[in-house]
C-alpha cells in the first residue's frame, strides 16, 4: 500500500509544508525512519528526533512546522498528533480487511464435498479436504491444510503453512500464524510389559472459539475423549504447546514457549509469561497471573493469585526467596562462624563450672 | 465416519435401548458429550452423568437401562462396558487404517527416479525429491518435502507439512506430525579471528527405527559427521530440539519443549518431563526420569534414577532443598537473631571472666 | 554425490591400498562408519577403530598402511588427514554449491509483478507473492511462502516450508531452516474494560542482515512500528522466539528454544545457551554470555560479563549459590542445632549469675 502526503492530509484533515507527492508504504518510528517511511511525533521529548529523520511524511503538532527539518520530509500538521495517528492505524486496519484476497487461487486442492463460501479466499497450494467448512469472508493463505471435516469460522485468517487436522473447528474472527499446528495427536502411550508403548487412540478433537488469536509455530493437540477447549478471546503467543483436553478459559493470555499439560483447566483472564510450564490434570482458578519461566505444580484454587518460581508459590515470598538465594554463600559462612563460636562458647563454659 | 446404535450393537453384541437409527460421529466423555457423540459409563461414579447427559449413544452396564436417560440418548447396554469400548477403539483405529489414501494426488511432485510405492499416499502438494524411496502403505500427507535420497519405510505416516531433508531415513510404523522438520543443519559454527562464526558443514543424516512418534514442530538436526541417532519405539512429543549426533535409545519417552544438545547420548527407557534440558557431550543411563523443567548439566552414569531442578540432582534431595528454599526468609532471621543471641552471650562471658 | 577411491585420492594426492572403485556417498565416523561411508583417521587414539570399521574408504596418515584394517576397507594415505578432511569438506561444499537448482520448478506461484532473478531457484509449490524480490542465486525451496513486497537477498537459502510474510528483508548469504517464520504479528493486545484485548496492529517489519542463519521452526515477530532487527552473522538454532521490535546485534549466537521477550536490544558477540529466558524492553551488552536456562530480568550494562539462573546474576556468584542450595536440608539441620546449644548456653547462662 502506498500513500501521498496529499492522501494523508485530507484523509486527516491536516496542513502540508514539503512536497505533497511525498510518498510512504509503511509506518516508522521517528528516529529509526527510513526514505518511503511515515511517522509521527506526538510526544515532545521526541521533537528533537525531527531534525535529522529519514522519515518522508511526518505527522506533527502544529507547533513544530517553525522547527527545523530535512528537505526530504514533509510535514503534516495536525490538531492532536497521536489521535491522528490512531485514526490511521484504523484506516490501515480497514485497508488491510478491504485488500482482502476472495476466492480460489489455482493450483488448490478443494474436495468436491468441501463448502467454501464464495467470499472466503483459499489460497494457492492449500488443501481443503472431504466435508470441511471454510465460512464467509475466511481467508486461507497458500499452503494451508484443512482436515476432513474441519471447520473454519466467519472472518478467520489462517496464515500460510497453518495445519488443521480433521474434525477440528475454529470460531469467527481469529488469527492463526504461520506454522500453528491443530488437532494433533495427543501425547497418550500405554506402557506394555515388554517395556515398549502402544498408543492410545486420540479420537476427540480441538474447539477454538471466537477473537481467538494464536501464534506461529503454536500446537494444539486433539483430545483423547472430547474436545480441547480454547475459548473466546484467548491469545497465545509463539511456540506454545497446549496439550490433549486442556481447557483456556475466555480472555486468557499466554506468552511465547509456554506448555500446558494434559487435561489441566485453566480459568478466564489468566496472563502467564512465557516459557511457563504447568503440569497435567490441574486447576487454575480465574485471573491467575503466572511470572515467566515459572513451574505450576499443584492447582492454583483462589482467582487473582500471583505466582512465580519452580515449584511456583506466592510471587512475593518467591522474589524473597531468589533474594536470600543470592546470597547462600554468605548464609553457609556465617552459619560456620556462629558454629565455631557456639563451639568456643561451651567449651569455655564447661571449663569454668565447678568440678571441672 | 458415521455409526448408527444398531451397527454398534450388532458389533458389540449389545442390547439398544432407544432408536437404533440414533447415529454418532465422534466420541464423547458423558458429562461433555453433545449430540452426535458416542459415549460411555464403565465407572459408577459417573452413572449420575447419564440423567443429563447430551450423547445421542451410550455404552452402559445392562443394569443402568433402568436409570432415567434423557430422550435424546440411545442406550446399548453390554456385559462389560470397559471392554465393549476398548473393542470400539481398535475397531475406530482398523477403520481409519482402512480409510487411508492410496496413489499420487495431483497435483503432487515426485522425481522421475524417486520411489514411490503403489499402495503409498503421496498427498498433493506434497514433493518427493530425487533417488527419495516411499514405501508399502506409508501415507504422505499434503504439503510434505521428502528431500534427494530420503527414505520413508512401511506403514509410516508424515502428517501434513513434514519436511524431511536429503539423505535422512524413517523406519516402519512411524508417525510424524505436523510440521516436524528432519534432517536440518546441526548448530556448528567455528569462531573466527574477527569476531564472525564459520558453518561447520554437517554432513551427516538422521536415522529414525521403527514405530517411533514425534509430535507437532518437533526439530531433530541432521549429524556433522555420522548419524543423529533416534532407535525404536521413542515417542517424542510436540516441540521437542534434538540437536546434532544425539543418539536416543529404545522406547524413550520425552515430553513437550524438551531440548538434547548436541551429541548428547541417552539411554532406552528413559522418561523425560517437559522443558527440560540436556547439555552436550553427556550421557544418560537406561531407565533414567528426568523431572519436568530440570536442567542437567553432567553425565547420569548409574540406570533407574530419577533428577529434579536445574542443576539437575537426585530428585528426593532436590525436593527436600525446594522446599527449604521456600523458608529461606525465614532461615535468614534466624540466623540473625542467632547471631545476636551469641554477640550477646560472648559479651557476658567475657565480662565475667577473671581479671577484667 | 557418489565418489570413487580413485577420484578422492586424486583430489587429495594420495595412495591407494585397496579398490581404486571402492564408492562412498557420504562420510561417517571411523567407529560408526557403515558401507559407502567414507571416514577420516586423523587422531591417534582413533587408530584402533580401524582394523574393524565398517567404511569403505579411509583416510589415514602413511604410517596407518600397515595396520590391519577390513577387506571391505580401500585406504587412502595421505600427508596429512587431518587437512585432507578439510580439503574434502571444502569441495563437499563447493559440489552442493554447484549442484544448485535454478529456475521455477512448476508448479509454482509467482505473482505477475514479483520480480525473480533467472539464476534464483523457485521449487514446486512455493508462493512468491505481489512485488516480492528474489535475487541472483537466492534458493527457495518447495512449500516456501514469500508475502507480499517481501525481499530476499543475493545467495541466500531459503529451506522447505518457511514463511516470510509481507514486506520483510532478507540479507545476503542466509540460510533459513525448514519451518522458520518471519514476520508473524508481534504480540500486542491492550486491554478492555470488559476484559477483552483488542488488537494492536502490527505495521513493521522484520529486517535480517547477511550471513545470518536460522534454524528449524524458529519464530521472528515484525515490529509493531519500525523493525525487529537481525543483524549481520547471527546465528539462531531452533525454536528460538524473537519478539516484536526485538534487535540482535553482530554475530550474536543464539542456543535453541531461547526467547527473546518484545523491545530488547542485545549487543553483538553474545553467546546465549538454550532455553534462555530474556524480559522486554532490557538492553544486553556485546559479548554477554547467558548459560542455557537462565532468566535474564534486567538489563546487562557492561560488555563480556557471565550470567546463570532465574533470575540470573553474575555466573560464579551463581554457581556458588547453587551448591549451596544442594545442602539446604543439611543447612536447616545445622540452624536448628545452632539454636538448641545457643538456648541451653542462655539457659546455663543466667542459671549461674548472681542473685538467681
Amino acid at each position: 500500500m502506498k500513500f501521498t502526503a496529499r492522501e494523508i492530509a485530507a484523509l486527516l484533515g491536516g496542513k502540508i509544508k514539503g512536497s505533497p507527492e511525498a510518498a510512504v508504504t509503511k509506518i516508522g518510528k521517528i528516529e529509526e525512519a527510513v526514505a518511503g517511511d511515515l511517522s509521527f511525533i506526538a510526544n515532545p521529548k521526541y521533537e528533537h528526533y525531527l531534525k535529522n529523520t529519514g522519515a518522508s511524511v511526518v505527522i506533527v503538532a502544529e507547533a513544530l512546522l517553525t522547527h527545523e527539518a530535512p528537505e526530504t520530509a514533509t510535514l503534516i500538521a495536525v490538531a492532536d498528533p497521536y489521535s491522528a495517528f490512531a485514526k490511521l492505524l484504523e484506516v490501515y486496519q480497514q485497508m488491510q480487511a478491504a485488500g482482502k484476497k476472495k476466492g480460489v487461487e489455482q493450483p488448490a486442492f478443494v474436495a468436491a464435498n468441501a463448502q467454501v463460501h464464495p467470499s472466503a479466499y483459499i489460497g494457492a497450494f492449500s488443501y481443503i479436504a472431504e466435508g470441511a467448512e471454510v465460512a464467509e469472508g475466511a481467508s486461507i493463505y497458500p499452503g494451508c491444510y484443512v482436515g476432513a471435516g474441519a471447520k473454519i469460522g466467519k472472518d478467520t485468517t489462517l496464515f500460510a503453512g497453518v495445519r488443521v487436522y480433521h474434525g477440528c473447528e475454529i470460531g469467527e474472527g481469529c488469527t492463526l500464524h504461520a506454522g500453528v499446528v491443530i488437532g494433533s495427536d495427543g501425547f497418550g502411550f500405554a506402557p506394555q510389559p515388554d517395556g515398549s508403548f502402544r498408543k492410545v487412540p486420540q479420537t476427540g478433537n480441538v474447539v477454538i472459539g471466537n477473537d481467538v488469536e494464536i501464534g506461529a509455530n503454536t500446537t494444539l493437540d486433539r483430545a483423547t475423549i472430547g474436545a480441547t477447549h480454547i475459548h473466546d478471546g484467548v491469545k497465545l503467543d509463539n511456540l506454545v504447546q497446549i496439550a490433549h483436553n486442556v481447557e483456556i478459559g475466555r480472555a486468557t493470555v499466554i506468552a511465547a514457549q509456554t506448555g500446558i499439560s494434559g487435561s489441566t483447566k485453566i480459568g478466564s483472564g489468566c496472563m502467564f509469561g512465557g516459557q511457563v510450564g504447568v503440569v497435567g490434570h490441574i486447576h487454575i482458578a480465574d485471573n491467575t497471573r503466572i511470572n515467566a519461566q515459572s513451574g505450576v505444580a499443584k492447582s492454583v484454587p483462589d482467582a487473582g493469585t500471583v505466582w512465580n518460581g519452580t515449584p511456583a508459590f506466592e510471587y512475593r515470598n518467591s522474589m524473597k526467596s531468589a533474594a536470600v538465594y543470592r546470597n547462600l554463600p554468605e548464609m553457609q559462612r556465617q552459619i560456620q562462624q556462629l558454629e565455631q563460636k557456639v563451639a568456643l562458647l561451651m567449651q569455655a563454659f564447661e571449663q569454668q563450672q565447678p568440678g571441672k
